[in-house]
């Protein structure tokens, strides 16, 4: 999408060196705009493990592109797996870009050929992700359409949480996709960011993006979003997800079970947007088997802005006060009005995932 | 209640100089204790305006020892009384203990017996409001004391949002007064602390309130609690309210409204605490009439903490980002267990409250 009105995906390869890929640096957003080298499968490392990168898809693309630079530095390519693997050992994206690139470059003979392969992978594999979020932000326009109709011209208002946007993604986001849809083709949005505490993947992330395509947005507290529901200032929500169960369960950053909620009780439509890559097809029951992650306190204790000049963390709490951070929250199903996969959308209950999906049908 | 071992009120006489007020600064909280002499009815207008004190039932408190400076300067009392009026046009509390202390100056004849009466005012305001705080504190401890019956010796865990603590009323506080009478009287309880964005009351203050006091506690995102009742880690959800109509629909900080929907859908017992001055006897639908003021976007803008041995405030948003800033919403007494009040707990609508409080009844 758009930053200071020229097109920028979250990582490609340098225009004019191509051993050389190019990352946007996202632990310096929102208040600078960093595009970052990256030359050699340890610098790709550190770039995931530091979360120069973060995002699902995201994570899986630098991986592919890692792999890429490691056959141009004539590594092993398992040695070159394993240096990656241990950045963030829990993201399945990652573990499974890895594996598809050792596969296409054991299919290649020569180095060159390897070289080549690998290139090739790590393109298509960015493209895919792209062309998925594409492809549902075309379904989810559908449903921000449906409302513009009824709205006389009032802008649809939509309310997400975290950042399901472009910089999780290659492109468009998931979340954040059918929003840019919608507004490249003249439909009026406005978008309530909740700043999403602790790590305000909202206030920093979603609503530079927003801003930067054009998109008018209003950022607030998480607590807000229940207060403009209940008086009619959110026609529809969308957000992402983590993982989601192939029965319509969604995990999804800590809060937006309040928020799921808070729909409901309002009658607000409330839409998961997800790349099918998401669904996790082992798992039937969210609240009981989806894992939460437990993170450090610290992000609860602190919080960073800008101030001076400069990114500044200043702790929150009082000094003898401990912190509890619970990273992500289990939406169940039966608060959620549809999934907006690149297929199309579908309801949240197995019988609907598995009709749109019908290759993971036991 | 104590800090670090001494106990203390939020305001009080100045035991070797009567002639002057001590108040804690709470802009300093947490990370300095600051007690604040104030001596003219000048500088207790700016302690209020200027959010030195703040909670209605402190800042009526305030307003009352204002009269007696005012008294002790041989000031007019309606001079006195419109400086103090203008600090908080909406507190409602504020008012009421001017119109009180004026109504008792003017039946003083001499200057002596105007400061001795303006004197006791505030003083038996103050008492008044630290035991009532304290008789919820008393009828809460019932619902705590039936909850650790059924706990075989764990903590009852209790979650709050913002700070309806001591800090916000002379001693005790509203939500916190039976989680103190629990903790004084051996009953092991433990606190989940909502941080309360925009202004972190809640980490802020509740935090440094519970931990000075000795109470175990834990703060978490605002986006935290509705994950916590539904694995079951939360007993109690115990909050205050600015506003309560006589029939039960309650205006608290923003986000409270999320927490009660969370509470409801989990099934943990949600309760306001409140003095009987905290009703409004004039609204029934407290979502049609009651009115939710909107503050200074640069609140959710920015954080503020501790960095380098000072207060420092950071920009938490891109520079280009609108914010919006709601200070309150309503929570619908469909959602709410019960009211805890200084006569007793009654249920959340009209024919229960009016019979605790059959002098408001029409």
């Amino acid at each position: 999408m758009n930053v200071a009105g020229r097109p920028y995906r979250t990582i490609w390869l340098k225009p004019d060196d191509e051993r050389v890929v190019q990352l946007i640096d996202q632990r310096a957003l929102p208040h600078r705009f960093v595009v970052e080298d990256v030359r050699t499968v340890q610098e790709m490392a550190a770039a995931i493990r530091e979360m120069h990168v973060r995002g699902a898809p995201l994570i899986g693309a630098a991986a592919g592109y890692g792999m890429y630079l490691a056959m141009l530095a004539e590594m092993q390519p398992e040695e070159a797996a394993t240096i990656l693997r241990a950045t963030r050992p829990t993201a399945v994206n990652l573990a499974w870009a890895i594996e598809r690139q050792l596969a296409q470059i054991a299919s290649g003979s020569t180095l060159a050929e390897k070289i080549a392969l690998a290139r090739e992978m790590a393109d298509a594999a960015a493209n895919d992700d792209a062309e998925h979020c594409r492809q549902i932000g075309l379904h989810g326009l559908e449903l921000i359409e449906a409302i513009a109709a009824r709205k006389n011209g009032q802008p649809v208002n939509i309310l997400t949480h975290c950042n399901a946007g472009w910089l999780a993604c290659v492109d468009y986001g998931s979340a954040t996709a059918p929003i840019y849809a919608a507004h490249d083709r003249g439909v009026p949005v406005h978008v309530w960011v909740d700043e999403t505490r602790p790590r305000n993947q909202g206030s920093k992330l979603t609503a530079w993006e927003l801003g930067e395509h054009g998109v008018a947005h209003t950022v607030i507290a998480d607590n807000a979003g229940g207060h403009l529901m209940q008086r009619g200032a959110v026609d529809l929500v969308l957000v992402g997800t983590d993982r989601t169960t192939y029965t319509g369960d969604v995990a999804n950053k800590i809060g937006t079970y309040l928020k799921a909620l808070a729909a409901k009780d309002s009658g607000v439509p409330f839409y998961v947007a997800l790349p099918s890559s998401s669904f996790d097809w082992t798992m039937r029951d969210g609240l009981a088997e989806i894992p939460i992650e437990e993170r450090g306190a610290e992000e609860v204790k602190h919080a960073d802005g800008w101030a001076d000049g400069r990114m500044v963390e200043v702790r929150v709490t009082p000094e003898g006060s401990p912190a509890a951070n619970y990273a992500f929250d289990v939406t169940p199903r039966r608060l959620i009005s549809g999934l907006i996969t690149e297929r199309g959308i579908c309801d949240p209950n197995e019988q609907s995932i598995l009709a749109m999906f019908p290759e993971h049908a036991r």
